[in-house]
């Protein structure tokens, strides 16, 4: 489809990237129930990885089968659908063309999670492009002891991806020894995490939604006249710390909950100029009627948040 | 958009290609105004590099400019636009994500035609990668004194584009010293040339409309028993000739006609079982309302023999 | 032999892989006794590595000679035969194309087996090659501190592998600091290892039958509704936690344990859907005449539940 | 199954090849109706290449269908089956394990057929991997003006190929500037031709049944005490001339005959000790039925040798 | 300084390059005289190897010195000087930053000139950027029997220069047995190979200026109510065939000419449309006070015509 005069805009930010890259971005913004309104939501489902499958699938035991995401995600009209390789490789081919991927290339798992866990790169570039993936998704630890290193293996990853055309997604979760558990999802560590994904040169950054609570001595001050009391005013900080809203940010819809209020929180991230939600344990682990019609009040939220 | 039962059918064809092979192929077959029928029309403009641009564009001078070649394909609603490296890098980011591209590869010109004109490779798999096709065009000319280092030379670009997830469109017109000018479309020599490039492990293969006209001694035996009086009948023994009409065939519109004439040739191509054409000088040496509505009326023969 | 309609169901599932890959998986279910039922029985030997000759061969000293493995395998009717490198250099020559075989490529031993032990990486995909093998063989330790380093090593053997059409098997032993003794087998912990095989790209995979032990607290939430009461119940949870039974897991047996407890704990993993056993220690620390009696009661245990 | 006691005589000719050398070899000599006998029929289609569609297949057009080749071998219990890149890449994938296959990686063609025609190298030992294959063949000219290049070209893809564990097939096809056409099937050239394929390190070797002609007059005084009056003699020859028979040397059909003309033929070749024939023509330009019970029969002549 | 809002419009045609090319292009375009007008005039001194130095030095001696050329370029404002390797060798040093340099990379000489002389490729990418230049520059000679692999030459070293970020500049000069003395500056041809040029993927095209005949019969049917008369009208139609000028195209001044004949010449291909003269034996064949001021006289009409 010809891009709309918002999907032109924002594939202008782009502009130092190689025409792949920005079909693959087109790709996902002109894609599903969302297309062209320059807004998007992504099915991510690698929670069988990082808790455990009976946790992340017992709920639903039809999502045990990585068809039924591609499904949900197809059928609700999602922009993309992120995944490990081996959940990929065993459904892609039977819906090849059909919905944009984001091959997940580290992970994490809950069967070892002292203080010193790391990511694993469990996948590649070329596993990307053989399975007709548009992009690549990549976790860091900003705070962290492994921070530096894994900047330097998303560096890596990163410049071999751009140079196929494929487009990166960094999932930025702050966390480390000097961070408190609050400070994780405090607004002045969340807009730093988020800023420092669009340093390495990420297309678009994926955060948890932001409290009001400030980690960072330092910080306390930088905020003093900033408005964070509303999850919109915050979400409107985490963005323009994306170089003033010029790249692609996303938010993560976090532990399941209940579907009032996931809705009331979309609505405000989408008042604070998110473009979108990653949103995962809450629409596959309920049936499938059920989280396609959540994705489905999701994603229109966003596109009346376009339209105004 | 989710794949029709017809372009599942023709992925099944493609069961030894990885999933970014079978991804690209259904870009195409979901694209535009054939999209899901499992036919396509494409838009290929290399004329300029092998007749000179204004043997090529002063009839309709719009088309000097490759941004037109986009519009055209879009408006009219092409599966894919093949074009050289030069018009792709000039155009392609202005419509990122908007039309399939076909990077074409290797070319041939009118200054320099003798029967030792070789084609040259001009472009690479990586700059299809950075330009973000879905595929990779190569000529071959079965019958030159050329033909084997073409087929090595395609043999080594199509592995790479294979493992890159790129799709292999084998563009193949017979000619050289054996051949006479009516053998290089006479019937025989069309379907050998078709079946050549299926065996060089073509996706999609075009050739030229072929006549009743039959060339080798050999093949006038062979056909005795087949029908090859009408063009329907022809184009029937080319697809036979490729896998049994498990690999897509496409044929070329030739010089420019009339367009009665061009759509009776479409309607007998269609007939006898065509995957669809793939028109240029056609399409792009009229007015942008009439290439428009010939490409279309083009498709619309398609989409009619599609529904059977 | 012609492939049976399990057997190409099974095949399906390992679409997004090349030929050569589904060819060797194929060859492993069309061998032996089990050939077309969709399940399998493996040989693996590398007990003498992981805890010495004497401990492994000196029960019955005829399988100190690596040749007695390929003959209680043949004799038998296994489906595979797996060992390490050595013992295949030893003996394979002798009995070239009578068993596909699975190259171990990694290993460890009780010489060192502090915590801090990891596998070695003692063979390569060239090695698997030059030796006529289907696929190799991998061992993980998620929960352990080289876990990630481990699912770093596998992603690079097993896209070489997988791009030379092998087979890639993984063996899923859980263990670590976090993770009690009883734990190691605790299905909430096997379940999640074998997923984390699954998801790193595993062809097979390879875990311990499961006891009903909940390790982790988060876990037993999710299996409150969950039948986890008998061995089949255990084996059904881990087979739907390997993308919904579509991909073959396999249960090793463990320490020696006389026969009828062997035979009816097969029975249970048969009836819980398991697509087959991998038996060491008790098929050859027996007679030849009763290792080979014994595995073909497994086998016939698992020919009868696929007949279903 | 257990390699019989001839298989394990005919694998002992390969003994500084590697395993997977053998293993791949001994998969061809244990597959379908002469299993274990030491003897094999293949069924090699490449005549759409050679000769054009039409010529190879209009008399049966149920072969253009590459499926139809698979079935034809499987269901007459061929040894293996030869094909080019593309028949292998539409096919291979629905028929994974059932038939031993054998990547044809040069050809010719019709449509340019100087003396000036050399074969083009259109595919690799990576294509052989990742299609599954047993082996590679390739076709060399001994007497051309190629014939040195081709030897060149063999010796490297031979190399890789034996290094990866595939099996090496020449067809020797001596033809040249001093080389009459009568001189082609020449007893002198065409064992001349066979002991160039087997010096070049091919496991089997291909050649066309030899006429009692002599083409070189230095041959001629060499041959005056040796019987070459009947094929069986000849076949004897040839046979010899391949390290006395410690390679496995196998002839063609050629051109269409009648079915007693075929049978014939086979019973002089097999009681001159042939390792059995490779035909295609004859095979798969009759009806099914009429094929597979030919191909049966001519086994069943290889059979009855075997037994002696 | 900050792109004029010409240099940005020109900058915008080449938005599928990385931001280094169009940095590079941006140098040219913002140097000297010409700086943001969007036209440029360069400064070529390859004449030395083209035609020998004393035909080219002789006659004012200072010209022997490579400084000289870098003085003649600076003092006079151009916007880039191109060079040989030996030539940048021995004077980029003393002035560097202060020139945007292009550094030649193949070459011809008058000591073998047969048509059978090809050029020779005497410089890399790497030889470019150790020098500090902002491009490469390559000549091609369509028609001629080398063109094809001039062609994949510029391919390799094109694809290398873009990746780094420099800019290629083709001087395309026509050639060939096919072609006539005064077809070599023929409109026709001259157009096709700008065009050539531009397809290969050219950032900046350098041809001679065209005459009003007509080469090829196809073409004068072509040019038939096309304006080729004056040589605005000519200079217009090379610019158009290079993506509709969406391609920086330069002319040649071609043999030393009088002052008043030279300006004449640039003013009417200033009239034409052309982004500006490449101008090497008129400027260095005078005295320096003649040369810098024949070269500001010719800037100056290029000043004017962009004023519009």
């Amino acid at each position: 489809m010809p891009n709309s005069a918002r999907v032109r805009e924002i594939l202008s930010w782009y502009s130092s990237d190689n025409v792949g890259v920005r079909t693959n971005i087109a790709r996902m913004l002109n894609q599903g129930r969302l297309a062209g309104t320059g807004r998007l939501v992504i099915l991510p489902i690698d929670q069988g990885w990082e808790h455990g499958p009976a946790r992340s699938f017992s709920k639903n035991a039809a999502a045990y089968d990585p068809r039924y995401h591609f499904e949900l995600a197809i059928e609700s009209g999602c922009s993309a659908y992120a995944a490990p390789l081996g959940a990929l490789e065993v459904a892609a081919a039977d819906f090849a063309g059909e919905m944009p991927l984001i091959l997940k290339v580290n992970h994490n798992n809950s069967l070892f999670n002292e203080p010193s866990a790391d990511q694993a790169v469990t996948a590649t570039v070329d596993d990307a492009l053989r399975l007709g993936c548009v992009g690549i998704g990549f976790t860091i630890y900003p705070g962290s002891a492994f921070a530096q290193a894994q900047f330097e293996e998303i560096r890596a990853i990163s410049a071999e991806a751009k140079s196929k055309g494929l487009a990166v997604i960094i999932w930025s979760y702050p966390r480390g020894p000097q961070i408190s558990t609050a400070g994780e999802t405090g607004i002045d560590v969340v807009s730093y995490a988020a800023h420092i994904a669009a340093q390495l040169g990420a297309h678009m950054i994926k955060v948890k939604p932001p409290t009001a609570h400030l980690e960072q001595d330092a910080a306390k001050k930088a905020y003093a006249g900033r408005p964070i009391e509303t999850l919109s005013d915050r979400v409107r900080d985490v963005v323009e710390s994306c170089f003033a809203g010029r790249r692609i940010v996303i938010f993560s819809g976090g532990a399941t909950k209940g579907t009032a209020e996931v809705l009331e929180e979309c609505r405000q991230i989408a008042a604070g100029g998110s473009f979108g939600s990653i949103m995962g344990r809450n629409a596959f682990q309920r049936s499938k009627a059920e989280g396609v019609q959540l994705l489905r009040d999701v994603m229109d939220i966003y596109a009346d948040a376009a339209k105004g």
